[in-house]
């Protein structure tokens, strides 16, 4: 369980939810609806309508009664709880194609994620820019990731290279890694790994296909 | 719940643990492990001793008392559950750095995923190769998913383009899309949707990041 400020234990389930429940808010916002009730985000999100209206009131409720959740005011909401209203600097370490995709995807700066450079042991591609944004020499990595701030490190090399560049990222101090290679590694209690598993979701993918071929 | 060959109701909970024991399971083959026990298992996967047994009663057992498991061939029995003895012929939609990403490595085709071609809109990288697998015309994507045998459509394009890429695989005979696009999209109830929520995976790092500043 997980403890917020106002006091309460969230279980990551409901942690896990509340980026979804953003999405379809901001979708909502998009289409200019102003309302909605949890019957609706019911529909929207799948979720049960009681379960919404449970994980809302984890975080001080949002809700009237007969009047439903006003969509603007409940997607501010959820996106300062997570964080969004905070800017991030990250980095990447692993500039192939993966690195440089999310080194380019503008939609992680617009939610307040800044990559500032990208680093590799390739010296081949040392200086190349990534819209503007420099690919490095890994042996700068430490010096850069102290003076300027960087708070998430994404890893994007092969799963063998995994366990070191957390260990850089660790005694830079970096507090959030973002691990896209396929295996796990060993950090301290007080860093934050989220994991990225492509290959997992398309065995998962596989495993329903499979089940087609049985029919 | 989903049925399994067996006639036994598993849910998607327990279908979604499969990969990461199979993942488990690969590391110690590589490193040479040939029988585990649950407890073992346990302390790697972070489930426990009596859920990994029970998930595993779902497919008909695998160990045995007093010894664990044998661990070639669970994870060969788990490989087959996740229909990774098939080869799925897949396309990408949308080349951009992540569509190149996924063509480009490698490891999904050694998990028996082939990514036969990228397809886009943009005529200036027609033509173009990515490892060998080439770029081609959005207008002939139909033809060369009837004509290759495709099973899996990949979706690496802006969300405002998923719903009419969804189309176009559902017409074209796709059975199951994995999904890249930030957004939810409708397909009839035989077709399989995998979605990689990268944004979401991102904010759950954020939620937790903050809950750091407020320490």
């Amino acid at each position: 369980m997980y403890k917020l400020s106002k006091n309460v234990e969230v279980s990551l389930t409901v942690i896990r939810r509340l980026p979804k429940y953003h999405r379809y808010l901001s979708d909502l916002l998009d289409k200019g609806t102003t309302r909605i009730s949890s019957q609706e985000l019911s529909i929207l999100t799948g979720f049960t309508a009681s379960q919404i209206r449970q994980d809302f009131n984890n975080f001080g409720g949002f809700g009237q009664q007969g009047y439903g959740y006003n969509v603007e005011d409940l997607q501010k909401e959820l996106g300062k709880i997570l964080g969004l209203d905070f800017k991030y600097n990250a980095v990447v370490v692993g500039a192939g194609n993966l690195g440089q995709a999310i080194a380019n995807y503008k939609g992680f700066e617009d939610a307040g994620f800044k990559v500032l450079s990208l680093f590799d042991r390739n010296p081949r591609i040392f200086g190349l820019k990534i819209r503007n944004i420099e690919i490095r020499d890994m042996e700068t990595i430490e010096e850069f990731i102290k003076e300027n701030n960087v708070e998430i490190g994404i890893i994007t090399t092969p799963k063998e290279s995994a366990q070191e560049v957390a260990d850089i990222y660790v005694k830079a101090g970096i507090k959030g890694i973002w691990n896209f290679a396929p295996t796990d590694f060993i950090v301290p209690d007080n860093v934050i790994v989220e994991n990225v598993r492509l290959n997992e979701s398309l065995f998962i993918l596989s495993y329903f296909l499979k089940t087609l071929h049985q029919d």
